[in-house]
């Protein structure tokens, strides 16, 4: 057989641009980091210890392909039986999983924007048809019409990112119900909400839930997520999982993160204590803040220019998030950070002349 | 748009079966365990120092996307520009990477049997075109065959498991001027080898070498592998690469084991050297022994049952692999242990009955 085309790549690949992810400080003068919505406090010291007393030696060993051990753990933290649990080199592992499974070319994706890029790179991936919804005027899901779309994939993020924005686990239910697909809810940030939408997991059999422990557990460096799901929906997902997606240090150290809820539920809570205070602060200095959820606030900008903002807090050493896109140009993302993290961010905000004196 | 299935995965999906990985002693009594070619010796002391000293709570932020200090080391000790290599959660997360920028309907995927079984799975998920070619008598490769194939992706694994057999780099350099698709050169097992086919990458704008740290850096539950190509043939496969497919722990303990050279020498040295003596004491026994440049030997059995012969010595406690495959049904595949682990297993081939008494 002759290879159709010229180039080495398949054509949706070849039209398509890679993922820029959010900038990263190369060492040098230490910055204040609001850019990625990581955690400002270190991770469990419980897991801390089980890195530090790991036995190296055991590397030498293959992981277990699907991490039973850390599922035990999960499945006790959210109440849902282990073998429901499937692991993921991070979420975004399982979103790959997902998209290789059940979408591509008569198998649309359907999302709603803005929110986490990833899934229009897996649709251009998997030459899916795009179905990219606009939110609705609060920035909350458009509920009809992502029924209406009646995608092979449908994600929602709740909280969502950039937004802040969630969906009640009754309106994800009904919107489950209306669907023909999988319905993928994405709830990195429901560490820092008031609810999830696991009873959905539970109650559909076209529903996944994704999982991070790169947010509330404080391990982006970890790479360990998860998918809640029905076993029969996990079967099929799992034909696409690499063998050994997950390695034994994230297993066993993300284990013992979500085994020490009494930290995580310490630390989400200064983060959303921090949230409402840094909400205060940036409306009193004329900042729209939009309710969030997450670890993070969506901002209006005082005069509209979101770039030049970003641009102007970058040299003062501050790290926030613009985004070139619609409904974004005159807003940043701000991550939530350590009071004093978040009071420089304030300073830096006045000493740049962004927004009125407080 | 609807559905056009009643199933919530696509077709080929559906169709597929998943991968089955060699089998884990799950605890209980001790085993000998020489049926994942898995590296007997510990990782090198340097990578075990750099994981116990790892400073956990800078997991909080998200890795380097591309772990630049990592390809610094592995560039270095390959001696390869930093920017010719890709890394991944295990080399076959760089095989996934290639299966979906560069195979689906249309753009074939050739290999030769018997190989590694991830290919297959890898065209199955794409709908890509598979032509699984057999290997010649000697079990290396139908070098004519794979030309005329002409795949869009042609996977060769060289040195190949389970066999053992090699080809040269100037094979491999012929067969990727006669190409005009993509030539992935697996060399998970060149650490063991007499030669590699890294020239061959260098030379030819569709080649890529897989590495991986499993096999001769004995760090199987670490993951993380990479893949040596020219920038230009890395930016296509960069864009179905994960945002952060590669932790903040691989990669640090990873580039400590890479650049602690003589450590690995040392361990590979002693494995040479006990294949061959595992290879006479099995040929004394009677079976036939393939010539093997890997971490393990492909052995015909005494008798011809392959399976009967795996399953004696599951029950004296000695793990090997069996392939319920052509070709392969009169064969075992064991990896090469320490020397006492090597001598437990011709015990058992003993105790077992297994061939003639030596």
């Amino acid at each position: 057989m002759r290879v159709t085309s010229m180039s080495y790549f398949r054509e949706n690949i070849e039209a398509m641009t890679a993922y820029v992810p959010g900038e990263q400080p190369l060492g040098g003068e230490p910055v204040v980091k609001l850019n990625q919505n990581e955690n400002p406090y270190p991770p469990s010291p419980a897991a801390l210890k089980v890195l530090a007393e790991f036995d190296g030696s055991s590397l030498r060993l293959y992981p277990d392909p699907t991490a039973r051990a850390f599922c035990r753990v999960a499945g006790e933290v959210l109440d849902v039986p282990p073998e429901w649990i499937c692991v993921g080199d991070g979420s975004d592992d399982v979103i790959v999983m997902i998209a290789r499974a059940a979408a591509g070319p008569g198998r649309s994706i359907v999302y709603c924007e803005p929110t986490f890029p990833f899934f229009f790179t897996q649709a251009q991936i998997e030459g899916a048809e795009i179905v990219a919804l606009a939110a609705n005027d609060d920035f909350s899901l458009p509920l009809d019409a992502l029924a209406e779309a009646n995608g092979a994939v449908t994600f929602v993020v709740t909280p969502n990112s950039p937004t802040g924005a969630t969906a009640t686990a009754d309106e994800l239910d009904a919107l489950a119900g209306k669907l023909d697909g999988v319905l993928v809810i994405d709830e990195a940030y429901a560490d820092f909400a008031d609810g999830n939408a696991l009873t959905v997991a539970r109650r559909r059999p076209n529903v996944i839930v994704l999982r991070t422990l790169s947010k509330g557990y404080s391990l982006a460096g970890l790479r360990m997520g998860f998918g809640v799901a029905n076993p029969a929906l996990q079967a099929g997902l799992l034909k696409t999982k690499a063998i050994y997606n997950v390695g034994a240090l994230p297993a066993a150290v993300g284990a013992a993160a979500m085994a020490d809820q009494a930290y995580h539920d310490e630390c989400v809570g200064r983060i959303r204590a921090e949230r409402a205070r840094l909400g205060e602060g940036l409306t009193g200095r004329g900042f729209e803040v939009w309710p969030s959820e997450g670890n993070f606030l969506m901002v209006g900008v005082p005069g509209g220019d979101g770039k030049a903002a970003c641009e102007g807090l970058k040299a003062r050493r501050v790290l926030v998030r613009y985004f070139e896109k619609d409904r974004m140009r005159d807003k940043l993302r701000i991550s939530i950070g350590t009071p004093s993290e978040n009071d420089a961010l304030l300073a830096a905000i006045d000493a740049a002349g962004i927004g009125r004196q407080p």
